[in-house]
């Protein structure tokens, strides 16, 4: 999957991906109408209005990048019926060719790691049959709990050709708090990427392992460091546009190539028909103001790698 | 809910929780069959028999417990109708008057944190009206992000008056990888705990405040430290039983009063009726055998506190 990924990037020219982490807030008021004319003011109309927002979004996108990134507790806060809206959104996308990083952040002691592991990369039996929950390419992974909780996933990597990415820096402000502390001279969330090394082994067969790492782009500095201290990890950055960081925060994030990571903007994109430069596209046509964002996006990125 | 769960404890002698974790091969044959008549071999099927095995042993147990914890990771594989029997779970538990600890491990940077801190804890609005997603009395919590990843959730706790706990020690065998690296000459866990004491001033009203701690029970030594460094934070003690805790390993976990922790065990009661000890009950009556091994924990653990 790593190596679809890839492809993906360099047909798009585009190392980016789209957040789609839609606050309710954030559909315009014509389609949460229409929604709530289909189901009521319930968790059902809202799940459904994000729903038809994600899809006018990648309707409007899907051709110029190479994936997106759904942010699963915005569904979550919808009950099933917002996980209903997560899977369509899930399944929607590969149907149009994107890679979708399911960003869930699960972690958990190993025999539970497995159940997380199953329900968003791999396969449950069911009596005879098989099914796949959720089935997303990536899943985003919380380290804390240390290797039992990881290697449940690897298992899944390898058996159904997927890819995780583990926290090692991310990108909010307190996110030094714990892993920037040092232990034996180094920061936590070195520790962590050696540990994403030892991790990818063998679970690639190119340059980039099925093991990436989120490092945010809001610490420049970091993402130089991690770029050379895990050689085969793909990196998922987030942080680009709402969040503060710029395109000439990015180059030391990229390889030689201008491989080896991939930029995720949610707000930037999804909400662009809210942004004075993008307003003249007015709220019916907000899928074309996300559009107009995304090659903004791109040409930006093109500036630095 | 702190001191809801305090009550609970007093009132029924037992500091423990029961961990809802079913796994489908849990299910008894018949019970998995009669699901799967109903609904086919589906992911519908698999939920209503988890839900259906759930429903009995809180049937079996609710008077004897102050509280179960339910462990999201083995709905969320059955996908959105894992989570309607994961919210039927929550909500039959507290209709029985048990106290339920969602064990969901979320956590992420601030926004996307109020979202998850809402679907588990609080409510979210849909046009004029307002609904809880899944509505647990307590979350479990994962600290690598830091401090912006738990104000959200502090912010829902004294809004609706519930509770957290933030794994800090976990009880898997890997689980000192990180949490036990050294920090200026203390344990990454010992700085969660300093944080974890931060985090919880002034949201409870009592001795213990809304902000608990995991901490796990094969790590004796460490509970018994733990309980010294947080004095005002409840422990969530999981790995009693299937994990190889004893009731030993857990005195010094508990204040002078006897209370100050909840010590979770899930295979040793809902898959009692596997046992050799409890095999006499037969698969048929596995309510009545989850009931009998429970009645022994109680006495194993009146053992020692």
């Amino acid at each position: 999957m790593i190596n679809r990924l890839i492809e993906k990037i360099q047909k798009t020219g585009a190392p980016i991906c789209v957040g789609l982490d839609p606050m309710l807030s954030y559909v315009p008021d014509f389609l949460q109408k229409k929604a709530f004319d289909m189901h009521g003011e319930t968790l059902e109309g809202a799940a459904e209005a994000i729903w038809q927002f994600n899809k006018t979004i990648i309707d409007s996108v899907y051709d110029l990048i190479p994936a997106v990134k759904p942010q699963v507790a915005m569904y979550e806060q919808f009950g099933p019926a917002g996980l209903v809206a997560y899977r369509r959104t899930v399944s929607y996308s590969k149907e149009k060719g994107l890679v979708v990083i399911g960003d869930v952040k699960r972690g958990d002691i190993g025999s539970t790691s497995a159940a997380y592991a199953d329900a968003h990369l791999g396969k449950v039996k069911v009596g005879s049959r098989t099914y796949s929950a959720f089935d997303e390419d990536f899943a985003t992974v919380n380290p804390y709990l240390g290797t039992d909780g990881i290697e449940p996933f690897l298992k899944v990597c390898r058996e159904e050709n997927k890819g995780i990415f583990v926290l090692v820096k991310t990108s909010n402000p307190s996110s030094g708090e714990f892993q920037d502390r040092l232990i034996d001279g180094k920061p936590l969330y070195e520790h962590v990427a050696q540990k994403v090394n030892e991790w990818g082994e063998g679970t690639g067969n190119g340059l980039y392992t099925a093991v990436g790492a989120v490092v945010g782009a809001t610490y420049p500095e970091v993402g130089r460091k991690m770029r050379a201290a895990m050689p085969n990890a793909f990196l998922l950055v987030p942080g680009y546009g709402a969040q503060g960081a710029t395109a000439g925060d990015l180059k030391d994030y990229f390889d030689r190539d201008g491989l080896g990571a991939i930029i995720n903007s949610s707000r930037g994109i999804i909400c662009a028909y809210r942004k004075d430069e993008y307003a003249k596209y007015g709220a019916a046509n907000f899928g074309e103001a996300s559009r107009a964002a995304t090659l903004d996006m791109i040409a930006d990125l093109k500036k630095v790698i």
